[in-house]
């Protein structure tokens, strides 16, 4: 299911950021010495690889925020999957427009569909398993909801938005704290039994950077008492395995951290 | 050379931004139930790979913005070489600080380090040639200065900061104006003689995604009466090849659009 | 008479800022999961309480901002006396919007007409006298403008928006001068003779949390000579005797700080 | 146990857009036409209500942005029970600086102050049962983070901080998807097992705005099988009997919404 | 009497903003690439031009925001009459700062001595009458607070600070209103008698841009009963004669619309 | 050639905020007070004096953001030339808004008009020649891609924007390095060959400040192997003289710190 798009009261802030940072203090100075004011053109958003789709909704502001008379008629929405060649969408109106926005639309698209199609390439490696495949908190300063969009577009799911969301425990926390009953007990008295509470455990059962056999152990050993999460460079390569031994969750720093993007170009048409 | 680091006036409004993004509207949940406020830690920036570091400005202000008591004392400062296991900073100071500023400090840090890194393997494989390394505008929204900043720790050079700093007319620019001599014509006449003006030649001479022999015709071509740049997926592998044909610039997007970050660790001490 | 509204402009920072704060980084969980984007509701703003409505205006942006295609019908506008029951607004379009946007909506409206009833409640109390209600600068922290606006929906006056539009002298001011005298001395020399110099009186001249036969007393011997101002926890019980002591103005404070909300709800009818 | 305090960067843009909002155009025309630069005082925040203090780093930040040379010792920190005349802090520097930040500093300290006290209220009247008092989503606009802040230290906990953090589904969501059954599974496919899923029952099981004796058996239905809640006007009068139908939670919206401040004042001993 | 300073909350986003401006994505490229880091210089800043200064405030933050380490004494504060050649402060600290921040400096601090030298001579040139020199609302966008203390410092006072601030009511108001003793009768109904009301005349009895024969005859009229202010294009030339009128203001906008900066410069002594 | 306009996005936050400066806490009260809502008006913009016109989408945009019912038909867009009387556009719409926003539209447009007309004059002095008009970094604070743009408009052009998009050596640079070679060497290592480098001679080649005969004598040395400019205080009338030596640019800074605004009135038809 592709999940609902985000407001756009909520991701016009970074639109506009992203163009005031490309325009800087003159515009585009190419186009306004070449392109007449009065020239159209019909465009087309293609894919270069296979992959997903994520963002439409941030490349059609950048194009509108730069000129409201440019229109983008989608073709293959946010979760659609690509072949190379495929039109994604069709955009037209001021040629000027279309070419001042064009490198900020890009940006933002090809950086989310790069995430949608990490992801969906590993959901798919463990597609025949009960496990989840989700995201860290090692997202791109002041890009993480777009980027957690772009992990639910493709078919993952998202761990803590940020440090208020859950309490996590990890190693730290426990070595100051001295034991895990010690981090657990405060970690209830300290915030209600509203938060969800989880523990990193990596010294006795070590979810965290584990093979596969130890990691069945582990999941057995908890027998379903709590959610099992296992992490530490998974690809879609591992995942199967990894997946193979009943964890709940992997969790995935790179598919936000060190994703390539996904290559898309625009094609004038006329 | 090591580049001169940016004003903080510059970078700290991004990690501002970052922290509020993850602290969100209750903070640090976990660390706020378990460290008690007196816990005091001494922690090292460990290297988990080799690479090269760039961003510890960006680290420190991220402590510092949590609590002003953090210090950071640096071993191996930006555009330093890293061995895996290399102590790049220590940080002391409240532990629960220190605990609440991490992400954040090791995304900035980690993002940059990778670019950095990514970079100087690049320029490495081009040293013995006249060759320099460039970005591109393919940045992240919102990076794009302290991305181009670790390209240049990284050794590389900086290509256009925006839209309003170099006229760079390409192919579509080309086929809106009729022809490459009218698209030069109306940049002239457009901008005056101070900006500079570029022309990014895909079809005669074509050096967007060239293969050496083709590109080496065109740069004796050229002749030296223009700067010639060569671009379309480079790697550390096919570079050497390029640079030999005699090119001037290698501008590469992957850089900052598609780089994997570097692994970098916060170890507690105590 | 009803004021005029304040202009988008004035208003539209901080309904996205309250918009944002309720989103944070995913959105409405609830409503993008459960209700169809295709689906359409019709709901109606209705009064639970007797009051004055105030704040449509944010209240519409809200829904706006949200979803462009809201629209939003107003059946009783801004300072019409509600009975419980009243249908004050008639609001339509996708419901997954109306569903997000309710309670920002919801948050602003009522408390502007929560400050409007309470404003109006004394404005009645006082309403065969000549002594008009103001309010202060004890104003909800970003909301200054907008909790104004509603004391002016209710039928109160406005006293000073900041610090920097009237010279206020209070007792700290005179001890630091060492007289009355001597702080108006210097303060007409120091702001020139076209800002507004009041005094605030609570030495002699009591009229900070005087009795009423005090008050009388102050007020005849100003004779008119200066406009007269009675403060200190004034109820619409308490008014009446105090407006009939002569005095010019009553400052309350609780109308800003320390009022209820007025009781609204959205109902759907479809 | 007091809660941590939020971290400076989270408040200190909510204090300085209260100062700028004060200041307007030109600052503090009276103070500095009458209060000579050099002229230093001692001054102490003095409660003049019994009540729970809170907010105390936004009162210090409201003084030290203005003047960094003013310094504040706290006598009773937040979370400290007040009688009436208890020196809360005593702020000392230049007297300027203090004047002109006095009503900034308390509007923020008063508010919270008064949240505080009003949630600890509650939370006495229900000590000797298991209930748990929380605050809901109807806080003031831009100040949600500050406000559950002030539950907290009040005693209280938190419920949502905003859409985002949990699934919630309300009568209108029920309605719209046709069923609870319906709506509960399209909650549980459309944000994974991650998410916390609440439902607020108010037609068949009606915890909202029963009565006692129909609430005792909604929660024996119930059975420990979910957490409950009860919410509806609830004050410090009717809490211990809603607590003593044995519900996990009292939901209150007016310890946000409708509260009246706690009256601190600031006096100068010099 | 010199003004008092306006307090760093209000200056510092300008400053930042001005900075930011000037450095825009890459910082000094100049100074970073010659001057080395530890490289320290001793600069004075220097009166090129007779006239009175304004704005070290502004100066010296853009200083000490790109280093802290940067530091400035004063030798002739806010409102010191500057002969050619004077010193006007003594800069001192890292030499890359200095030259980093000196354009955005300068441009503040000539800026507004610029003002207040032209204000000066204009409060001279009418020194032996009753006559204010005032400013207007014709102000640079975003500087309107720092332009009207710059011409405190002149010795001039201020009108309105924005729309806001007074009543004003000009020709159109009149005309729609369709008489002078309409306009004034909505204008007392709709703002209760706290707000200051002006009304510009310029048919009847028309102050702005009359002869100083009329004017005195308006004056006359007026006799008193109302606060008198002429306006046109009045200069230092033709101020006396205004003045001599009798009339209490003279309000000029060239103060702050068309003013020309003072020399400063900053020169290295070491 | 008339310059393109800055696209919205870039000028919009401009004019938000002096929207903002001007509105204060509580609007426009006189016109709210004074005029009814519904009452319509049209009106012209009209030239004063002689000159050109420029900032017409700011003064329209500052309009339609208070109110978008608003309508500007412009009759001499930006560039056009001016005589008295002349009609630059026709406003009309609800009279309120147009009220409420004359002032900053005239601010921004008799700003950027005064600065396009004091080029349009110096550009024509120098007709003849093959010198260009530049401008330099002296513009005011927050204004300076629109300052630039006004250059433009008047036929001018640009030195650099910032800081960040060219090397300009200055004599303090010069002797920081100890050497003109020395600090061109470091600036050429410093910053690779994609950044311009520009030396600003004023010790032996005194272009900075020199009278024609010696400017003649520099021009001749440097012969055409790079772009010479001259700059100091040049005016309308000096500036043929300085042309006719040959130099490429006249540098001015006047035109954007010092400059007269252009009067332009609103006149109400109706």
């Amino acid at each position: 299911m592709t999940p609902s798009p985000l407001p756009t009261v909520m991701i016009e802030p970074l639109v506009r950021m992203a163009l005031l940072e490309d325009l800087g203090r003159a515009g585009d100075l190419t186009t306004d010495a070449i392109v007449p004011a009065a020239h159209r053109a019909t465009t087309v958003l293609v894919a270069r690889q296979p992959g997903v789709v994520a963002g439409l909704d941030l490349a059609r502001l950048a194009f509108q925020l730069i000129d409201p008379a440019i229109e983008m008629r989608v073709e293959r929405g946010d979760g659609a999957a690509l072949a190379p060649g495929d039109v994604i969408a069709t955009i037209s109106g001021p040629a000027r427009g279309i070419l001042t926005a064009e490198r900020v639309a890009l940006n933002l698209l090809c950086r989310l569909s790069g995430i949608a199609t990490a992801t969906a390439s590993v959901v798919a490696a463990v597609r025949d398993t009960r496990t989840d495949i989700v995201c860290t908190r090692k997202t791109t300063p002041g890009l993480r909801a777009i980027e957690k969009y772009a992990v639910r577009v493709g078919g993952g799911s998202n761990h803590r938005f940020g440090l208020d969301d859950a309490v996590l425990i990890k190693d730290n926390h426990v070595a100051i704290a001295g034991s895990v009953t010690e981090a657990l007990k405060r970690a209830k008295s300290g915030v209600g039994h509203l938060v969800k509470i989880e523990l990193e455990v990596d010294t006795l059962v070590l979810l965290d950077n584990m093979n596969p056999e130890t990691l069945t152990k582990a999941v057995a050993m908890v027998a379903g008492r709590a959610v099992t999460e296992a992490s530490g460079r998974i690809t879609p390569a591992t995942a199967p395995s990894i997946a193979a031994t009943g964890v709940d969750l992997i969790s995935i720093g790179w598919l936000t951290h060190s994703v390539s993007v996904l290559d898309i170009g625009l094609d004038f048409k006329n």
